[in-house]
């Protein structure tokens, strides 16, 4: 027979680690598979402690199956327990390290110093303090009024037709990519090369199928988009990523007139970066000329407001609209109430268009500076719009230039990081400025002229 | 040649009008493709207006590709316009109507009139005007701090093992299964049957594959297992989901043995509302058994805080933490960082704590008026915990029993609503009582009473 032998402390309940003492012995197997137990009379008499304690700690242990209780013979040790390894805490594998390089050429970058955090804080407050009853579930879309904001403010900034019904929102570009491919879970995508490569990933993550389309100076070639298998074409029409080519309307018509030839095709736009455009105002997206519902519009508040406010949106068409509601009839919306609530208040007071206008400024500024300090060593492209430009020196090898960089101290990555097929500009990075501060161009470019000195 | 009669009005800038009205024009087909249009200072003299207006409209218009410019031949409509269909807004399809039924017996219900709301909008004011850092991007599975109060929450509370390396916070289940199918792409899930009904249409939604296996006393069949295609084991050993079943450690043992068996295999423990026991205290989770590496931890604050609180959590065992660390290189939290914040003050202060403890009365007592109301009638099973219980009529038929109860305005759901294969309880109700207040109880089931009655 086991003795019992616990050292109780006056910590924790006397049951509870009894309790505990009693796993431990059958964990360790001091206590085997069928081996009878002390009668609990006998065990608080023994260990000094009242009937109740004993009950009860043989009570949890029932419940959890440790122990089994037999008619006129007491507790045993249940069958079976053996197999249970002895658990041990876990070692913390190492995270691997990422390179510590100055990311100011950084195509994702975000300047939220100038952003009104006193406003939003203010809003924030507003939003949680008035509204408790947000903390009940709302509608798996999102939130009437943000759709409703939401739509408004597309159709006036954006030449976006479309209504409240046919918005979703989601948790940044994963929580409406979870949508969309729900909606088209057999689709083959047609994705732009050069092209996003986050998508990329997540398609190769999930194991969806794709095909690379190749981009020419109007944007996808519609030529190749109807050769390949592609029944869904991600695009960006307004700022293409990476060239940041604006497609002009014909190639609009062209990549609409190929979606309207087939049932199950659709044109993705994702309108990233339109916002900001500094030749002219930012184009209206492809979806306000889509009269034959054939046009995802996707978009979201990463860029213009911060990284962190996981809001993004899709606008479906009609059809997968009614799809929506027959796959979804359950699901529940990924973006914070709370934070629906702020973005609303956001937008609606205005607070959101002054924004945009003020980072856009600030944003030109830091482009002009770029633009500047590079002037006269190699060739510029895509500088009209966006937070990025693409930067030429012609007979150069980019990975060599990307490996100087780094050497230098700087993250700069080459235009064929984006390519599944060719690089079409050999010799060309992709800077982005909307973080580097004006007073910092030149100096970056200086360092960067050193590096690449052969 | 078209006439150019545009009616101006002031309240935007005359460009922009001039600007809408030749797009008005070409959209109609006024003017048609490979037109001339006039020359920009004849426009500029026949409507009156300035030179740089009609610069800045045809501009404009160039940018986005409705018009070519020709050297000496001046402006022209660009070819392929033509195709491009008239918009229109489009109409608002209707929204389909849920019948307006009494949700009193939901088994999703949470109230949330107990929670502190006064405490958490005061930690969200915090989080956010303290935090403007926050804007700026986070961590991809989730900020350190709130991981690091989780780990040790569910160390504390659950038994469970991890370190905060191990933690990856997502936007609700939505966010935490967007996670686990791109790490597990390929995998045959095994569903307990009768089980979650959201999870199955979610991996219908995305055409992945999945077998029932059925669940008795104990909790899933480990031999219906074993001879099942799954690989990846979904299972509520905490409380079944809907049976209410406690799995034993035995039975827990065997099912930690199959997942040892074959390289690939994994039980993801969904951990939903094991913080609500009635019997004794809450049963340590599986995970803190598993010494293979083996168990994916999943859970949520959906139930514990409130629906609209978009945070869940996956723990991670060490392989796939290594194959995570290669998939989700530049993925982004799909959480909102302030919301993170929040919620790691709340955790930290001792505010989720002691909320657990007022709820978990509330819903006993809410649970114990249930049962009395019933108490009688018919059969009561998985009573000890959660947030609903089983109702038996012998011999009634489950749909009959839906459809009396829907004509007396109350929505429940029987059993054979969670099954793929035979309904284990013919003639059971699913009832929930988180949303049913104590006094509503006795009124509630005579209702039911009196609609069952033949």
């Amino acid at each position: 027979m086991t003795e019992f032998t616990p050292g109780f402390d006056d910590k924790t309940p006397l049951y509870d680690q009894l309790y505990r003492y009693i796993v431990s012995l059958i964990r360790s197997g001091e206590l085997t598979q069928g081996e009878k137990l002390p009668s609990k009379r006998r065990l608080a008499e023994h260990l000094g402690v009242s009937l109740t304690t004993v009950e009860k700690a043989y009570g949890l242990l029932m419940a959890e199956g440790y122990l089994e209780s037999y008619p006129r013979s007491g507790c045993r040790v249940s069958p079976a327990l053996a197999a249970i390894p002895v658990p041990s805490r876990n070692a913390s594998p190492p995270t691997p390290k990422r390179e510590e390089l100055d990311e100011c050429f950084s195509t994702s970058a975000v300047d939220t110093s100038i952003f009104p955090f006193s406003t939003w804080a203010r809003l924030s407050r507003e939003a949680v303090y008035q509204n408790p009853e947000l903390l009940q579930r709302g509608e798996g879309q999102g939130d009437w009024s943000l759709r409703s904001a939401l739509s408004d403010f597309l159709h006036q900034y954006r030449g976006v037709n479309c209504s409240p019904e046919q918005v979703m929102l989601g948790a940044g570009l994963e929580g409406v990519m979870w949508i969309l491919l729900q909606l088209l879970p057999q689709a083959v995508f047609g994705l732009e090369d050069p092209g996003y490569g986050t998508l990329r990933k997540l398609l190769d993550n999930l194991g969806r199928r794709y095909v690379p389309v190749p981009v020419d100076e109007k944007g996808m070639e519609v030529s190749a988009l109807e050769r390949s298998r592609a029944e869904v074409a991600y695009v960006t029409p307004s700022h293409q990523f990476p060239l940041g080519i604006v497609t002009p309307v014909g190639r609009r018509g062209e990549l609409l007139r190929w979606a309207y030839e087939k049932p199950g095709r659709y044109l993705i736009e994702d309108d990233y970066d339109s916002e900001f455009r500094y030749a002219s105002r930012p184009i209206p997206a492809m979806q306000g000329l889509d009269n034959g519902g054939r046009v995802i519009y996707v978009g979201t508040f990463s860029r213009t407001i911060a990284p962190s406010i996981r809001v993004a949106y899709l606008i479906l068409p009609p059809e997968l609209l009614e799809l929506y509601h027959q796959k979804f009839h359950h699901a529940s919306a990924t973006v914070s109430r709370f934070e629906q609530e702020t973005l609303c208040r956001f937008l609606t007071s205005g607070a959101y268009g002054r924004h945009l206008r003020r980072v856009g400024n600030l944003y030109r500024k830091r482009r002009d500076a770029l633009c500047s300090a590079l002037e006269g060593w190699g060739e510029l492209r895509g500088t009209d719009g966006g937070l990025h430009l693409l930067f030429t020196l012609p007979g150069r090898e980019e990975v060599d230039l990307v490996a100087r960089a780094a050497k230098a101290g700087y993250r700069v990555r080459g235009l064929g990081e984006y390519c599944l097929g060719k690089d079409p500009l050999p010799g060309t990075l992709v800077l982005g400025f909307a973080g580097l501060p004006e007073a910092r161009s030149e100096g970056a470019v200086a360092d960067l002229k050193k590096a690449f000195q052969k």
